[in-house]
């Protein structure tokens, strides 16, 4: 338990049960009893120098998305699935338990026994409204505040009462120094926040996206042709939300993604996200142009029943838009966008998510899928960014964005990718105005292209910047990407650059929780609480093993220098000694510039060093 | 050479002489026979789909500030020094090489004998102006262009003729489209820029600090108390030049200073920093309070015979300043602004290095040895950014940038530290309007305190945000900062994350030679030309053993697909192929969009599409 092994790459057995070194999992019980999960960490008392008093350290409690796993008196069996949390879905109105599945291609998978080694133990019979669009939204909008967002308002304040000031730019945001019940009802009627909570999913801990919370991040795994099986995906999304994906998107295009996604969704307490045109091109053997809406439609349906919380469509890649990408350096990067235009170029007809989108809506509605409308146009190189095709698209998911709305089903924006850092926040202020302040959703932006391998790092740049002007979530890059699939250790990386970003931006954004723990963690720092320094951050296990590779003992965490300066030559130590001084003696600051200064300071002298050296 | 191991800790001998695979020495030969050197990387012909044309791709040529440890044709001896570039030195006006060392201490650490083993075998006696102050800047401000002027004007440019349009937003910058001798001329006059460059330093490969010229990054080294050997730190150097870093600073604290930094500068094509007063608290046992004028004047005066090329002074840090810093959450976190603050209390006099600063630029004018001042009262934390403290010391350093520029002496402006996004700009205002334009050099700043283990990452958001801004250097951060010393692979960790940031603050600012390479790497990555996307990215071994991991074999370096999804899925692919097919029908932009395309597309359907699959 947080050793050097904690950094490496651990089984999922070691991992679970157990909760990042000096922290323990703690709940918040609200009025009704649901219990709001955090990280907490107790730190140590403040030692005043020269003294035996010490100053107590409140203990911190830090968003926590790391679900049961962190949680060593909760049982885990991943077959079982992990315990639901929304106990009260049931009491939703007009909800039915279906008799059988709705996909004919769900029901197909069933009844192949050639399946029952893979498929997950567990199954339950899904839910559906049956009787107009009970979502998030519609709740909302209707002035009633769900289980969800309550759940959410204890959540995103961490129960920090002594919030520090606002010295943020929030640019558009405006964010309450405490979030309520109903203020996240707000934000979610007006649709400048989502809840992505399909009714199919109870082992979901609840969470908002929107810029007036705390910036998301979402980690994307999935299997392809060439790699992986469900347990190394399964494994890699208990990993992900142990190192703080807020959500995790399923990406798989490979062998058994009804299977692996079953297995993932039932051990995820953080909402997933899949690209339902993914699975259906695989199901007609990889040809685009055999794609047809009952096709799609079955997917999505299939989908929604195994409790998928977000969906992302290709609606706006218009027939229209395509030529414009023709010039590009770059063409179409993104997979969803490529397999859309080639199938409209292929039939000459106009996408056929975009014609039967409100169809799709209300398929949606049904369930309480979120839609993450796709930027199948998002340009793929610093040359292309802030084209005319990409904000050609983005204008049609304006007008998309609208009718989903109408349908009271929730709405997010995604946004690229690779741009540069003058051309970023364009990106923000245009998406605001066409897509009428649904959260947006970015992938990275990367800031430069000249450096494969660290792209975790060309991408939190953009990141942190773009999620500062308003986007709501960000969607990692690990150091894989563009040369290979990530494994659980790029998963880690990856997260580890988008947290920081995240932080950053909420920070930046005058987020007071943020502060709160920047500045615990500050002070730690300053003075000399080694643990708490290593505890309060986002790795405490590397941040311990870096100071352990100079200074091993176990005395070096409680002394008053590190391996930089060495013990006489620490400016902390200086500082304290001056503060120190400046105490002892009672110089208000007046006095020291302008009275009895130097005779203190020849006192000081004369006294000998010993003391303050 | 090229293989996994070049991304690990291999030795010194193994990289010397080794170029990055892929790429190889070049140099361009100036009208008077200097040789400026370029990191060439030959790229492969772009092929035709179904044809067998081939379209050259251009040779890029990258700044290089790897020294002659990446040419396999220059024998290197580390205990000769590595050759000498700037032959012309003796050419200037009024330079004699001195008979015996001007240094007591110098001296006496030459006469013992103890040292023997230690001392850099091949001492060459320093070279100093007798008479008027011929600096870089001295010659700048006569209108003469020098050696080193010309040879910067070629390096900046990279040879590149075509460049692409600006689309950058420079802020206060104004980067010519080519940069000339005259302009570089100009900008050093203005104190716009600095060449720093000790006559002592002939090892030196000209390079310039200036926000209208590529951002540089600076790499700490040195050893402490606790850690290091001479073998270590000249590795570390040499290690830090392959990887990118454009100065370095030798911070060494620990034993035999003198002979490390000897070492360190015979074998350096970087220009070499230092804080003499780290040298100068050693000598009086670690104790600030015996630090005296004279006994750091002998030190500057040891350091600039030797060849450092510029000095961190930390002469703001004035008695009245220092209460400032009392309220803070963190003090003074400057080790030289502590030890400057603790002589100042315990005197009650004010900071020596500021009451003698105009007798120390003269000294520092015979050798040219440039000023970075020092930040001493620089925030050490999120909570401290952007305070009275830190700015009221900005403006002193203001004050004596113009004291410097009167003798002659260039001058860089050292800037902080921790700051969250929202208040980095302010930063480069205030230091552009405060201290008129003098080159910025900043430490990161990083964007949280919340990731011990990743402040590379939390740093490299500020600093590529700052250097946009118009910050001309960066100052790397490790991800060992506030927990240990770097060791190699740190070093390399903490370059890679800055010239990142640096690069990309280049994009941003619409530096021309930087969006070339960006086009030419994300060119090769669109037309799988997997080894020039590698080869010409900031790690090529890093980013092919990324790859290699899920496809090892040779061939799937010339596939048309990768890992990530498999040879069916490639969105790429299917882009090329769309472009392909709109190319072969001759179809214009209007005609897909107005006329014939419904024809072509059921044509292609047809056809069937294996070609286009």
């Amino acid at each position: 338990m947080g050793n050097k092994k904690e950094t490496q790459n651990n089984s999922i057995d070691e991992i679970i049960g157990t909760p990042f070194h000096g922290s323990t999992k703690h709940y918040a019980v609200t009025d009704k009893g649901w219990k709001v999960p955090f990280r907490k960490v107790q730190q140590q008392n403040t030692k005043i120098a020269n003294s035996s008093e010490t100053i107590v350290n409140p203990d911190i409690l830090i968003y926590d998305s790391s679900g049961p796993f962190t949680d060593s008196e909760v049982e885990i069996s991943l077959s079982q699935g992990i315990p639901e949390v929304r106990n009260w879905i049931e009491e939703y109105d007009n909800l039915n338990r279906l008799e059988k599945l709705t996909s004919e291609y769900g029901n197909s998978r069933l009844r192949d026994e050639k399946l029952n080694d893979l498929r997950f133990p567990n199954l339950r019979l899904p839910l559906k409204t049956t009787n107009g669009c009970h979502t998030q939204m519609y709740y909302a909008k209707k002035g009633i505040i769900t289980p969800e967002m309550e759940y959410i308002a204890v959540r995103e304040n961490s129960l920090v009462s002594d919030y520090p000031q606002h010295n943020g730019n929030s640019w558009g945001a405006s964010i309450p120094k405490k979030i309520t019940p109903e203020f996240v009802r707000e934000e979610v009627a007006k649709g400048r926040a989502v809840i992505p909570a399909n009714i199919n999913h109870p082992e979901l801990e609840p969470m908002i996206i929107g810029r007036n919370f705390r910036t998301k991040v979402n980690a994307n795994i999935g299997n392809s042709v060439v790699t992986s099986s469900i347990e190394e995906e399964v494994e890699k999304s208990v990993w992900a939300c142990r190192w703080g994906a807020d959500t995790i998107m399923d990406l798989s295009t490979g062998a058994n993604i009804h299977e692996t996604r079953e297995w993932i969704i039932r051990n995820s307490p953080v909402p997933i996200g899949t690209v339902p045109i993914y699975q259906a091109l695989e199901k007609v053997g990889g040809k685009p142009e055999d794609l047809s809406w009952e096709l799609f439609r079955d997917t999505l349906i299939e989908q929604a029943e195994q409790g998928v919380d977000y969906f992302t469509i290709h609606a706006g890649v218009l027939l229209r838009y395509i030529p414009l990408t023709a010039s590009r350096l770059t063409g179409i990067v993104s997979r969803g966008g490529s397999i859309m235009a080639k199938w409209c170029l292929a039939h000459h007809k106009e996408n056929f998510i975009y014609t039967y989108f409100a169809e799709m809506c209300e398929i949606l509605n049904k369930y309480d899928v979120t839609i993450s409308l796709g930027d199948g146009l998002r340009p793929g190189s610093i040359a292309d960014a802030n084209d005319e095709a990409q904000f050609a698209e983005l204008e049609t998911l304006g007008e998309l964005t609208k009718i989903a709305w109408k349908h009271n089903v929730q709405v997010i924006i995604e946004g690229p990718g690779h741009i540069p850092m003058q051309l970023i926040k364009e990106n923000v202020d245009k998406q605001l105005e066409l897509t009428h302040e649904a959260p947006f959703y970015t992938l990275g932006p990367l800031t430069t292209d000249i450096a494969p391998g660290y792209d975790h790092i060309t991408s939190a740049i953009g990141a942190a910047m773009i999620g500062w002007f308003g986007t709501s979530m960000l969607c990692y890059v690990t150091p894989k990407e563009h040369l290979g699939l990530p494994n659980k250790e790029d998963v880690k990386e990856g997260l580890m650059a988008y947290k920081i970003a995240a932080h950053a931006a909420d920070l930046a954004k005058g987020f007071p929780a943020a502060q709160y723990r920047d500045d615990a963690l500050s002070k730690a720092r300053f003075e000399f609480r080694w643990e708490d320094q290593f505890n309060l951050g986002l790795d405490p296990s590397r941040a311990r093993e870096y100071h352990d590779e100079t200074l091993p003992a176990e005395g070096a965490k409680v002394a008053h220098f590190c391996s930089m300066c060495g013990p006489k030559f620490c400016s902390m130590k200086i500082t304290e000694e001056i503060r120190e001084m400046a105490k002892n003696k009672s110089i208000s600051d007046d006095e020291v510039l302008e009275t009895g200064m130097k005779d203190k300071a020849n006192e000081f002298s004369e006294k000998g060093s010993s003391i303050y050296l």
